[in-house]
């Protein structure tokens, strides 16, 4: 059976001019970066040439990048980390309603240590209110952690419009841009951020490669406690082999990141005009303009979600309901939920995010099949069967 | 050049048959293992299939085997969460004096939080004294922190016999065994810990996989707050094809670990005999017979010990002065303080780390061209020429 994957944002298979980088540090080229003699400096070099590759695609300086495993740990890393290193100035901190859950859980340990939390709301599209951030900080808020682009409904946020707000204050912000990074420009200096998260599965490179911005002069305490790896922030033997993938990779996005967003964001549009034109009682969800080039996303009426997944999958079709984080929880999504959507639309959330390795033929076979899926589907459902025989009546 | 490489404990090399496994994982099966489609479904089954094998080779069951992404990770998530999740019983927790770094900065990190950590010293061998730590325990103590096996002295601690004292009184106990699971045979039942903190390097597997195992029943708070992975209490996307090298490391390891041990053993053997032999005021460190197979440790007298490794490594061979995660800090070991070793003397620590593809020729080199460096390095030592000329004038 021929399978297409339209899931690049849970997890994206590795460029192979990665895998080649990668491939060395896998054999012959192994000794600890901390290691004094010649084996280990080999290895300490690769890592510096990698940091600084990561360092130019978001315009920041090599000592500003601190090399972790995974968009959550860089996450935790910044919240709790720079919460703890600073709240001597006060223990408030804002979030946004619709981040990742790793910043969200990090914000409810912080609270049970003391801080207090506000989450700040989004509009239907799911931007985050500028007048609803200015109204909450106060003289002890200290960070404030809104995202770059959201996974889930791929809208990209305005936060060049809200960091001089927060700064001025003399107030800390961490951006999550982990979809963000690798798939649209990011520069932290023009966009004014202290503190960056981002991970290289996101634009092609390897799993358990991250890394966290911090502002030069920003204080952070490590999450990660022990040796004095990365300047002392990270402890933990650095995993060399991924490093050295997330560089290349980095590098790679920065050189093509024209190209891609154009071919992608062709492919993607003619996604949503089909899917729009060919069902009914389809809502497209998320910013129409403001969104990440490789991401569509709607909520299905009269449909149960795992249901229309699982034929997809069956059909030879990856594609997902929101957030591989929490999809098996089975729980509906606090994103929706905060631009508005009901319970029993959320449950027919999909999302396509596509890639590189998709072609305009893969557009074509899903935007044939979808329909015919979703109408077998919703024969099946009661709901839409009665809504039918309403509609009928009148 | 011909190099040679002796520092297996800071970085082992991949096992070819390790990476022969990671390799599709590297490639075709990228799928996130959260994700319902079949793409997730097959890394679901390989990360299960991983778990089962790693945990056998601790005789623990699957369901208390969460993957982390470092050694410094999991013993940050033990000590860290263990500590938080049961501060309500007590907030006294006893370390001893020779942990790993990752440890002992966890520790502090409790500290600031209003955690009180008492260090249980140990004997000029690195054995920690079983009287001191029952003195230490009180009804406040809910954790023990005790590491299996040193890996700047090799020494093995007798775990099972500190084990009994501290859970009569219900305490909780977790030992840092990253230096010995795949090295030596480890039974987390017949050693009664409750929390064991594990690295896949050690034993031949890639770098960024490791695991902590929890005994059932035990409560842990997560260091990685955030999405469903690990049953909640590890989030962040599964790095797959490390966790798949860990699976395969550790089945490996199961099955060859007698024939490693005796192979490693004979050749480290072979080297202390000959360095002793061959080279004054050499003082070996650690325990004689209760140490790792692969690990020879000494302090050289009348030497700079950074001039030692810089001369072993230009004549092509790499050894290590102690942790690498400290190596470059360039501080007297603590490790070395703990066990009696006078400062000046601990400027001269030197470790080999031994491994499979280290063979016999290569300790003839080594203890052929060692001796000669050592007597170079002291002709140009002050403190050598003068202890000299004070030997020669008795």
């Amino acid at each position: 059976m021929k399978t297409i994957y339209f899931d690049h944002i849970a997890g994206n298979p590795l460029d192979p001019r990665v895998k080649e980088a990668m491939l060395p540090y896998l054999t012959d080229i192994f000794g600890n970066p901390q290691s004094m003699h010649s084996f280990g400096e080999q290895t300490r070099e690769a890592i510096d040439e990698a940091r600084a590759q990561v360092a130019q695609l978001i315009n920041a300086s090599s000592e500003e990048l601190f090399f972790t495993a995974s968009g959550t740990e860089s996450n935790n890393f910044a919240l709790k980390g720079l919460a703890l290193a600073n709240q001597s100035k006060g223990k408030h901190i804002v979030v946004s309603a619709i981040e990742h859950q790793s910043i969200l859980h990090s914000a409810k340990f912080l609270e049970k240590l003391g801080f207090k939390i506000s989450h700040v709301g989004v509009d239907k599209y799911g931007i985050v209110s500028r007048d609803e951030l200015a109204r909450q900080l106060t003289d002890e808020t200290t960070l404030v952690s809104i995202m770059l682009a959201n996974s889930e409904v791929g809208t990209i946020e305005p936060i060049a419009g809200l960091t001089g707000l927060v700064k001025e204050k003399g107030i800390l912000f961490h951006c999550d841009a982990v979809a963000a990074v690798g798939n649209i420009p990011v520069d932290v200096n023009e966009l004014r951020i202290d503190a960056l998260s981002m991970a290289a599965n996101q634009f092609y490179g390897p799993s358990g490669a991250a890394a966290l911005y911090v502002r030069k002069g920003v204080r952070i305490l490590p999450l990660l406690d022990g040796g004095i790896q990365e300047e002392g922030r990270r402890a933990g033997t650095e995993n060399v082999p991924v490093i050295v993938g997330m560089g290349k990779a980095a590098r790679l996005a920065w050189e093509e990141m024209p190209k891609r967003s154009e071919y992608l964001r062709s492919l993607r549009d003619s996604l949503i005009k089909e899917l729009t034109n060919k069902i009914d009682y389809l809502y497209f969800t998320g910013h129409p303009e403001n969104r990440l080039p490789h991401h569509a996303s709607f909520c299905v009426e009269f449909i149960e979600g795992e249901a229309m997944l699982l034929s997809l999958s069956m059909e030879g079709m990856a594609v997902s309901s929101g957030s591989a984080c929490t999809s098996r929880a089975l729980k509906a999504s606090h994103v929706l939920k905060a631009i508005g959507v009901g319970d029993a639309l959320a449950q027919g959330s999909i999302v396509f995010s596509l890639g590189m390795s998709n072609a305009k033929k893969d557009i074509e076979y899903l935007t044939g099949a979808f329909p015919a899926i979703i109408d077998r589907l919703r024969k099946m459902s009661p709901l839409y069967t009665k809504h039918i025989q309403k509609k009928g009546d009148k």
